[in-house]
């Protein structure tokens, strides 16, 4: 039996709350010169006082060695397999800016992007544009029809867009259009099985469009495409965990996924204390909350250290508000780890903590990769987290006589 | 390769003996003004000091966050997958009495229990009437015969007792009159399948005609059944492991276990002691003895942390006479945890020590949960513990070339 049929066998319903805080990027390396990670550096006296009264361990997202993504990242602590959870990149834009998806639609991710004379990239972001001009110029792209395809394009956020392919016969499996590197043209979309033939005629169609109606938008003259996909069929939170689940999020992505598995997606505002008050006013309409704290994993990609410490410095500040809130069970791990000294998403395992009436102690004294070493959870694949979650809010009858 | 099929075709039999002596209910939870658990107030210097020449670490049952029943708890102890070895309680209580269960039987558990004026449930164990009182009972009920269905009723133990049910077209999808509280009365039993329609009516039946027949013997004056199940077919011990294993059990629940993996289960005495006993006189009879203690779950099902220690410290005591005979491997553990302060089974990994000459030792100096986190044998499933205990017996063969 697969870990969701079980969950579905055994979850029931009842008042008591779980809120998953999930700071994205958490684990870190240690600086050389003192030996200590973001996290071992960072001051959290809140988070160490949850470790010192929870069960501390350290979980692996995808498994020991593979660095995850943010939708597998997510897919596991949400409880669903990462590796059988494909959730393409278009998709996720599109559904995080509450874009209505229909059957057979495909979704893009886009990037506004500048290229010089010769077509060759100079920088893959456009400046990063604002978000007011990237709406400007999608109202310029939107709506073309082609071979009875409409092609619907939204801005998401600075430089980036959704572009929405609908209409009949397209097949997702094209390869993408952004190489990912400066000094060089975008890539044209192959089709990766003779099925896909059409989508990829159609997205190239679509880019030489966008390309002569930029031409004059300097910086923002050009698009690259990515992560072509269809929006996936997930059995909800409610069907698996019979939960009434809420995201709290400040990134489209996130809350993208958060409505791919069945969460009502609240508006909140931008900084963890607004994530908190958001929190506290829907506290009661729910029971259980995924809070997203993306800034971590941000100063980790820049391979910032100090920024990553003041950052997780700052959650720590703010947790009071929630631990106030006293919910049956808090979790506090992330999607990853994004080590500054990697500047980019790594596969070392992510420090977690449970705190609740009904954990047993582990003499872990601080919350920290090397003290959820000897935690008394062990190391184990972060799809469990769910299962715990619900074990330690009473949530799980009992299995077999 | 599943474990079961490996152990297939590694296993060798061979003159040295396993002793794995399962403490039901071992795990537990800290008493809040002391921070220690059961297993930690306990003085248990015997255990201890197994702990201190073997190797220790945390066992979980069926998953992490799972709680298991006692026949998932006991299948992976002894190897078998727990989501895939079901094995219903009618079932379990059958076996447990040496019934003769045949191919097609499908076996209820019953309770006597009283019911007021109107049919509804006062006491759903009928005041435990004495196991005599429900011999007597059991015979009013026996052998009625409906639609050339046979059912047959055994008494089990105080107000339990097996009713079979013998016929052609008998399906065990059914539901169960047990509504598992007071003041309501029992359900009729319905077909989940529409197969199981002939099943559910003669249990209608005979519940029905059991009323009728009890009327005058309050406070046993009414049944309530449940854990309606055929016999599963497994592969026993001796064909997976080589092995000629015996059972020490008190409580009839658990000899059934052991019958079904194909133990030959050994009549004994109702303490610890002469459960030791029963193995001393059995010794050279056999290779391996799973020996049961049921009462350390019962003391924690009651809720009573202070009982549950003083069990522990019994089994201590007694334990040198296990000791003395000098098994070649001897395992410690439980079937799951059942803290006090839960009154019930949790989800708690389970402590576990494994004492052979060949053990690799682990510098654990007690055994405990909190001992057993930093144990050397880590964290991992508890269908691993036979080939564990199989190797420390010297009777695995190497694997490949």
């Amino acid at each position: 039996m697969a870990d969701i049929e079980l969950m579905k066998l055994l979850s029931m319903s009842s008042p008591s709350k779980i809120v998953l805080l999930i700071l994205d990027g958490l684990g870190g390396l240690p600086r050389p010169e003192t030996g200590k990670t973001e996290l071992e550096t960072a001051r959290t006296p809140n988070l160490d006082s949850l470790a010192v009264k929870g069960i501390c361990g350290l979980v692996d997202p995808v498994g020991q060695g593979i660095t995850p993504g943010s939708a597998p990242g997510h897919a596991a602590l949400f409880g669903y397999d990462p590796l059988h959870s494909e959730i393409g990149r278009g998709v996720l834009e599109a559904v995080g800016i509450d874009f209505d998806l229909q059957s057979g639609d495909i979704a893009a991710r886009g990037n506004f992007c500048t290229v010089d004379g010769e077509g060759k990239i100079t920088n893959r972001r456009a400046g990063r544009i604002s978000t007011k001009r990237c709406t400007e110029l999608c109202r310029l792209l939107d709506g073309m029809i082609i071979n009875n395809v409409t092609i619907l394009v939204r801005p998401v956020r600075e430089h980036r867009f959704v572009a929405v392919f609908r209409g009949a016969g397209l097949v997702e499996r094209v390869s993408e259009s952004d190489p990912q590197q400066l000094g060089v043209t975008p890539l044209a979309i192959e089709a990766l099985s003779p099925a896909a033939a059409k989508m990829a005629s159609v997205a190239n169609w679509f880019v030489d469009r966008a390309r002569k109606a930029l031409e004059t938008h300097y910086p923002a003259n050009m698009i690259l495409l990515r992560g072509f996909s269809k929006r996936p069929q997930f059995q909800t939170m409610n069907e698996i965990y019979k939960l009434t689940p809420a995201s709290i999020t400040v990134y489209p992505m996130y809350r993208g996924l958060a409505r791919l598995v069945g969460m009502e997606a609240l508006e909140t505002g931008i900084t963890f204390e607004d994530e908190l008050k958001t929190l506290r006013e829907n506290y009661d309409r729910f029971d259980f909350f995924f809070v997203h704290v993306k800034a971590i994993d941000s100063a980790g990609e820049d391979g910032d250290f100090d920024r990553k410490v003041g950052v997780i410095e700052e959650v720590d500040r703010a947790l009071p508000a929630l631990i106030d809130l006293n919910p049956d069970v808090v979790v506090v791990t992330g999607d990853h780890s994004t080590p500054a000294l990697l500047k980019g998403h790594s596969w070392h395992p992510v420090p977690l903590l449970i705190s609740s009436p009904w954990c047993r102690p582990d003499g872990v004294t601080g919350f920290s990769e090397s003290a959820c070493i000897h935690g008394g959870l062990g190391r184990f694949p972060a799809t469990e987290i769910m299962p715990l979650a619900m074990a330690h809010a009473l949530k799980l009858n009992k299995f077999g006589a």
